[in-house]
């Protein structure tokens, strides 16, 4: 059967814990993080190949033109994208690789490499994203107020991905997210040579 | 999130144990087996409604006309088919029903019901396959090499299915069948109205 890894994209709102979920799943060996290219400057301790991908902006733009990101984004001044060398390598050894990026970012993607698999993590309800934001009490009334109206329009773009993940409790989010890459390794557009192989001496392996 | 039942369509070559793999399914409370009408004369100890649904061919001809059977077909100049309102209230109740059918009658499902999951349950091998008839010792050599024949011509008709699930062993056909279920219903296809939910006081159940 397939034994490729899957490409997996996990967006949601901010306080939804995708950050806390993402940690647990690297956990396993059989999960990977995609390594950014970006423009920003290294912070101390940053490690090249490693945090990022540092480039200059010239570079990152030759980047762009060659179509060797899977996407990318500006934010604050500087360029931030997902290498699809990088990924390719890591999927051609069997490793799940997860993007933790926006909407337009998973989008993008989608479009670029449509055996990616996109998941929606969320609260149960937007009362929990505040109560989540909330207890966190790092943020103002005012960023709260702004994260949970942005949470109102993200929701409303649910149907660009493959799943809705509930964040209940982390163990059911990454379990079911476990069982979600499972199951697509299954799903007969990944295994296209089935035929062939189930007709030679050898069988499927 | 999504609370209905799934439909789910298990087909593959004859010796691919999907009896098998069926009697152990059911044996869940959240799975259940579709039931068949025919217009076929019910033998001793069977019962109608649990066996069959028992109808005479003018009835048949009717349910057909009528547009009340998800699928049908003859075989040995009788009538057997599968009825919509039986599936649509078990779905409706959560229950997963399972129609184990060949692979015309699955295409047929899919079109009528596009939210039907399609199996394709297999060996790894053909020679595997030709191992399973063999050791059944109830076949001639003669049915062996016909099935054999059918089972090459049916695997190029995996592309109309949904997944592949190979039965090396019933308890692993079993949990990969349990785990496309249970990903199914976090698919977002199914939980269109996740965003109401939401945003509503009362959030997603």
């Amino acid at each position: 059967m397939f034994d490729k890894g899957i490409l997996l994209i996990i967006s949601g709102p901010s306080g939804a814990g995708k950050g806390t979920v993402v940690k647990e799943l690297i956990k396993e060996d059989k999960y990977c993080l995609s390594v950014s290219v970006t423009t920003r400057k290294p912070r101390p301790g940053e490690i090249e190949g490693v945090s990022y991908y540092f480039r200059s902006e010239e570079q990152f733009e030759k980047l762009i033109a060659d179509g060797e990101l899977l996407e990318y984004a500006a934010f604050c001044g500087n360029y931030y994208g997902t290498p699809l060398k990088y990924v390719e390598e890591r999927l051609a050894e069997g490793k799940n690789v997860i993007l933790e990026i926006e909407v337009q970012g998973a989008v993008q993607v989608k479009e670029r490499y449509p055996d990616a698999v996109l998941i929606f993590l969320t609260p149960e309800s937007i009362s929990d994203l505040e109560d989540r934001l909330r207890g966190r009490r790092t943020e103002s009334d005012e960023v709260i107020a702004m994260r949970l109206s942005r949470a109102r329009e993200e929701v409303k773009l649910m149907d660009k991905y493959d799943y809705i993940v509930l964040n209940d409790l982390v163990r059911n989010a990454t379990s079911r997210i476990n069982g979600i890459v499972e199951t697509e390794k299954y799903a007969s557009e990944r295994n296209k040579d089935f035929p062939s192989k189930f007709l030679s001496e050898k069988g499927v392996d």
